[in-house]
């Protein structure tokens, strides 16, 4: 069982959903030498995917970072690059960020600099590495004055989501990485959204999550062919990440991406609703509760200097998506402090 | 007196070689947030351009790096990096590079990389940074395992070549500049390459500086134009620079880069012609001559290292740039070490 996603960007490519493609690999990618870059949590696909294009005949090098955010930094791709440098691999090689999100963004800054540029592919090992990190082309790694502040458009040549990799995740983690699937549905496949809350669940049947990842997947990538860097339309995709981005830098990185995602969009919909706009603030709290997690949040004063200092924020000064109909995301940059505090009161209610 | 070269590139800019441009740059940059980055060496212009915008209403935000290869690295280029973040420079801004080919090379890095990328220009101050840096999009930083091994191609949106700067270039280094004009004329205008040795010095009239520089940006921006990502015939511009770079590498620094492509030019001129293919090691010694420096090169075994890490030694194993006939390059590969050795005598000759 396959499903197919293309992309159409400049170089359109393919994303594959299925499951037992890390085997298959070396098929589908031709070149003879094979960089795997992973962190130590995945080590296990890694040495997979290794095992095959070995066994093609190919020449591999294995590169291993800690796992976490704290690897999303210029110190870990430096010493990536002088490993890449040290083995002597080439500008005909292909690199394979073999794991989630923060791999997949460090290994495709690493692709998208060594030698001005190497071929690269992705092959997510987490949902949301799956749904959101493999599309679009984004990479990159953080300051300390924030997240992401560094790095490239640079597009995958192909990416590989093995589902029976989700078998292995910790249920959590499964269910925040729902989050960017959650939200992709909330922008353009309303009903991807609310059947989500239903039936998705680590031991569904595999077509079930390859339907429901491709959905989530295709929404993205419409929305990326549409506006590849970032300059308009694009910024859909942050439905709330404004607030999920300054939530994870206020508490320094000890809240999983998901649930600071499902905590934005818990804020997003309080600020459309106190306008009036598309209600889905019972859906956004359904989803967080479906999370099972609670946090006290820290006060609304702690997250505005990392609001601010969103790349986002434009000439616009604060800039929120919010959704004006169903399905109808829009850019809005005149909300008040008073509506802010207001949303955000909301959401510490329903983080609580 | 105003030259422009066109450049063909996916988003097309123009290069434009004049007097008195540094004033001028506001009229021809819209953006109201400009960063201006520039070394040491070069503070006057530097500040001649951060007071234009100034005076325009812009806001300016000036970055310096010390001078020389040495402030190519991973380390500046991360503190430039931090120093735009903390000045909340926005992804609406301009990067200015007001200075020579390390400047260029290290602020198009920073602004293909700065938020994903911001708007760049080039306001080269050396003839290098005119004819070689300013056109094909190559950014990047060294590795402690050679030059250039980190970067990214990032065009610019334009280039404004200020013939008065030039003025103020030491004798040396405006002769050794020239040495990439040099090798532009032997790639595709032979008459460029023979008029340089009778009429070029920094002193001519500004037509006929304008006039030469146009001629070999435009031989560049050929090349650049057929092949934007160097996958084939762009390779034709290492004419000269495989042993360029090896000899700067193996030399440590200590020999200016259009001295060592001048010596490079010999190598191959040699090279070529011990295939009985077109012969230039006359005008190629005279280059060397008209330079007015000598050198003691160390041993081509000194050099080997470095020729096998070049980054474009490809599944091919070593490879030059040799003219086949007059203005026709091709690659070779099949060169053997006795013709290598040979090559490299006739090259300590002309040097000592």
């Amino acid at each position: 069982m396959r499903k197919r996603v293309p992309i159409s960007v400049s170089q359109p490519y393919t994303v594959v959903i299925g499951t037992g493609l890390l085997a298959e690999l070396p098929d589908h990618i031709a070149n003879t030498e094979i960089v795997v870059l992973g962190d130590t949590n995945t080590a296990p696909f890694q040495e997979r995917v290794a095992a095959a294009f070995t066994a093609a005949g190919r020449r591999v090098t294995t590169v291993q970072v800690a796992p976490g955010e704290d690897s999303k930094t210029i110190a870990t791709w430096e010493r990536v690059l002088l490993e890449l440098s040290h083995a002597g691999v080439s500008r005909q090689a292909a690199l394979l960020a073999v794991g989630g999100g923060v791999v997949g963004d460090l290994g495709g800054f690493v692709a998208a600099t060594y030698l001005r540029g190497i071929a690269f592919y992705q092959v997510p090992t987490s949902i949301l590495a799956m749904v959101d990190s493999s599309v679009g082309g984004k990479t990159g790694v953080n300051l300390p004055t924030g997240k992401n502040l560094v790095g490239a458009f640079w597009q995958p040549r192909g990416v590989y989501a093995d589902l029976t990799v989700l078998h292995t995740l910790p249920e959590h983690e499964f269910q925040a990485g729902t989050a960017e699937l959650f939200k992709a549905g909330l922008l353009a496949d309303y009903d991807l959204a609310t059947a989500l809350l239903r039936t998705w669940h680590s031991q569904a049947e595999p077509h079930v999550l390859a339907d429901y990842l491709a959905r989530g997947i295709a929404v993205k990538a419409n929305v990326v062919a549409a506006d590849t860097f970032e300059t308009g339309s694009r910024a859909y995709l942050n439905l709330g990440h404004t607030v999920a981005h300054a939530l994870e830098a206020a508490m320094q990185h000890t809240i999983a991406h998901g649930v600071a995602v499902a905590y934005g969009l818990v804020f997003s919909a309080a600020l459309g609703k106190s306008r009036g706009w598309f209600d889905y603030t019972d859906l956004a709290k359904e989803f967080v509760s479906w999370l099972g997690v609670t946090h006290t949040l820290p006060p609304f004063t702690e997250l505005e200097p990392f609001i601010d200092r969103d790349k986002k924020a434009g000439p616009h000064g604060r800039t929120y998506v919010l959704l004006q109909e169903k399905e109808h995301p829009i850019l809005v940059h005149d909300v008040t402090h008073a509506e802010e505090l207001l949303a955000y009161e909301a959401l510490q209610e329903v983080a609580s």
